[in-house]
């Protein structure tokens, strides 16, 4: 069984190719794009307190989704257009974070890795 | 073997477990340091043609590659935090995209579904 | 004495100028680099609690001033851009956000005016 | 005649108030509530090309002046909230960045002041 980025890679170039939008995916527009998804996404929880961010109804879980379905359809477009393995990049990402937020200084504490 | 978006999920649950960072990571905060790390993805194109960010050097390509992990685990960290199926949403919004934006009509198009 | 907004446009258009920066500033460019700024605006406080985000350190406070200008230099940049009136155009937008959101009904209430 | 940026501050003052509106009106709110305008006024370019994005139609700039308008009102508001001089802070950082790219060096050029 494919791996959930790799299907969704493929069945988005596929997409692309079929409507001829390659000419729109930059990465530049692709990276636009992404924030906007990423705003409308925000938008939900903007004036709700973060006690309310944790507790939505079903209806607004669903919206919300939708909004994350989007922002992460960008970055897999966007990953394939520079050639970049995304799985990876996010692996190496956390081992990176592991390094620069050791357990024991950074517990409980919400402060940059250069102010720990 | 696990599902990248699965095993990212699971990595990024004991990353904040161990440094009791569940306290800081409600919806409304995550969606922000989502969107945050959508601009410093965003600054690297911000001046370049759509042309020049077609075809960045591999130094570039590898600052891109970890703004774009960053705005993954934000991401997947909100699919927990919401408890959405964040692989599921995204197929889901690819059948509704080829629905609103058919292949005849959209062809060439950048304009949205409901211009079409 | 000259309108702060005027005085701005002016002194941003003779600095583009002096660089030959107006091939760089196009409104879609200028649109970008104000997102990214409003991002580096919104990191400050991306983890903080509401109630620590109105209580800031006067370091902190004089960082987020400098973030604030960057938005506001690219948002008349892209109004001189676009020969849009800024000051205009808030006005009118306060007049219309009084006619959506009036005061007995909005009173206590972070709902969108299509929701009152 | 008051400065634009001061009538709107009072105007928008006052228009909370009647409200009762500032129990939202954190700045962490606020900077939320900019970026979201920001993305609303990005995507009105998100496809374009940069030359399309300087000659918009009549229409399109009254929708994108409302967006601008948007990101105003919550940038001033947000000074408000932190007693922050947004006039002084947009002149000094303009008298920096004059430091900060000499146009010698910074002419026709894109590059970060740190890369000049």
């Amino acid at each position: 069984m494919a791996d959930t980025l790799e299907l969704l890679a493929q069945k988005l170039r596929d997409f692309a190719a079929a409507r001829d939008w390659e000419q729109f995916h930059s990465p530049k527009n692709l990276a636009s794009a992404l924030i906007v998804e990423a705003g409308e996404l925000l938008e939900h929880f903007q004036w709700a307190t973060e006690e309310e961010s944790r507790t939505i109804s079903q209806q607004k879980r669903e919206e919300v989704a939708q909004e994350m379905a989007d922002v992460l359809l960008y970055l897999v477009q966007l990953a394939s257009a520079l050639n970049v393995d995304l799985g990876e990049a996010a692996l190496k990402k956390i081992e990176k974070n592991a390094e620069r937020y050791p357990a024991h200084l950074a517990r409980g504490s919400s402060r940059k890795h250069d102010e720990l």
